[in-house]
């Protein structure tokens, strides 16, 4: 146990783009355990766009971000040290950790990973993880897609996006498109994850692309990016049409110059609503989302993709990458390997 | 009669402020109902910013309007010719009609006025109309104050907003702040219809005056106008806040060059709601809205002012002067004097 750890320290705010240079690579002693804490070996971290709004000095939700402090990320592990029966040594744990590939998680804050046959450690990363909890519930309880709806849904090859494709194919609509931005992630779309039409919103025109798609204008629209693409949705939906707010990436990365949203008044001029919602609102009733995505997962009806990155010293150009849309699926940064039976 | 008919016919779309120009002040016969049609002496006609999107040619609700067509509003009138024993001849009655003197009504379309004692006719355009509907069911349905709650509205002092005020006063919430143009308006609501704070945003930096009157964030938004209040609104709300997406008078009158929206992603940051309704979706539901208004207004605790002008030849001006903020409760023209029974 002489390993100095690694870690991520935040070393600036990003005034625009996030890049390595808003991060130092520390080299540290170990962290030792305090009372009623783990010691775990990372092995998954999570690279999530929402890690960009933790670094913006108005953070309204996440963890305190100040500069000099460890950046924040889910990670999946394996206890190393540890002195709660519920988490002995060995067992596999996620929480909220750091960038790090050592660190420290309160037992009140560690879950233990259940050990499902047939779903490795990966899988949990992908779909059983708090961007499952915003795929399920932002489109069941906010958006409620029924039969006949058009759904649409924004950054749909990635981590939230891909799922809330499959299940809203799961759930019943008429009419299912996707948007995203290259070919290979539009033939996924189509080929494996089920859309009807998936639109690459860089080579197409966007207006002109969903009046093709959505013949009978937009009932459903998952918005994972705000902009320009929510301001041609809602010039196209139709009377009590719901937007399930889940986030704007195209929004973080700017410095806050986005284009003000034009076609605000079609909410009422349509009698739709748009709503936005947290995962962490649905924590108590993750076990409800994970039992039916095991399930359509083990009956082949749900699949995952991770973007797999080798290496926490590739967190920062990882993270960087989410915002230039480098990611099929959810991005993961392997920091240790997984233990064999575990692997994918 | 023998009396040649007055009415305004629609002359051309207005291309940014509405005003006279728009409309044809015409001299015509008296109309003649066909079978299942009433002809109707209008007493009083309803101004209401509405029908400056109904001269649009993208109107999505409401009749359509083509130019040279008679201009649509909702009157209330007294019936003059009928063959319907539920309209007799002398009968109070109202719906849509036309900017006109006199005018027909189709009997299915013609709603009774009810006698009720102590409400003269004018009572029944500011209490019992859409707007009351719209006001009613906005508040108690869509945006659903609780006793804890920051409530603002904007366009305070109109047909919609006076209501909201004072329904936001009777159900309960901590602090009701109403916005409207002018010093005038503000003393009415604050001194009359119950505000704890009423913001002129002719005067008063929107931004700093939302502030000091919320200094505990806001909860409620009741929106009639749009535009820069409601970017101000969003950048201040609370988890879980809600918006009742009312209108946007500020929308209608710009020839469609109105600003962006730049806040709408506080919707996902805060997980709020905005959402818009239509009047006409709770008709159904009136007699509940209308009982709770009168046995309110009869406990003295809901009171109306009309913005009463007389003389039809007036309503083009009546409706420019809506957006220039003129009016003081909801405009009414009256068009020809109400029966001395039912007088204010």
């Amino acid at each position: 146990m002489n390993t100095p750890n690694r870690l991520w320290r935040i070393a600036s705010r990003p005034t625009d783009a996030v890049s390595r240079q808003n991060f130092l690579w520390a080299e540290e002693s170990l962290p030792e355990p305090c009372e009623g804490e783990l010691l775990v070996r990372v092995v998954y971290l999570s690279i999530d766009p929402v890690q960009r709004y933790w670094l913006s000095p108005d953070a309204t939700f996440g963890p305190p971000t100040d500069v000099g402090m460890p950046m924040p990320g889910r990670i999946w592990g394996v206890v190393e040290k540890s002195s709660s029966p519920a988490f002995p040594p060995g067992a596999l744990v996620a929480g909220p950790g750091i960038w790090a590939r050592w660190c420290t998680l309160p037992v009140a804050a560690a879950e233990p990973v259940p050990d499902w046959p047939g779903i490795p450690l990966l899988a949990h990363t992908s779909l059983f993880c708090m961007q499952a909890l915003t795929a399920y519930f932002g489109l069941l309880e906010i958006a409620r897609p029924r039969p006949t709806d058009t759904v649409v849904v924004s950054a749909a090859a990635g981590a939230v996006g891909s799922l809330v494709v499959q299940l809203a194919r799961i759930n019943g609509c008429a009419r299912l498109v996707a948007i995203a931005g290259s070919e290979e992630k539009c033939r996924w779309l189509r080929e494996q994850l089920g859309a009807d039409t998936a639109i690459n919103y860089r080579t197409m025109d966007i207006g002109q692309a969903l009046d093709a798609a959505c013949p009978d204008g937009i009932d459903v629209y998952y918005d994972n990016v705000g902009g320009g693409i929510l301001d041609a949705v809602l010039a196209r939906i139709n009377a009590h049409a719901r937007i399930a707010c889940g986030g704007f990436i195209s929004h973080y990365d700017d410095g806050g110059h986005q284009q003000g949203i034009r076609n605000f008044q079609m909410l009422a001029l349509k009698q739709a609503r748009a709503e936005g919602f947290s995962c962490f609102d649905y924590v108590p009733r993750a076990g409800e989302a994970f039992d039916a995505i095991r399930r359509w997962h083990e009956q082949g009806r749900i699949s995952y993709r991770a973007h797999l990155v080798k290496g926490l010293e590739q967190a920062p150009d990882a993270l960087a990458g989410i915002f230039a849309g480098r990611n099929t699926g959810k991005t993961v940064i392997e920091v240790s390997p997984p233990p064999p039976e575990n692997a994918a």
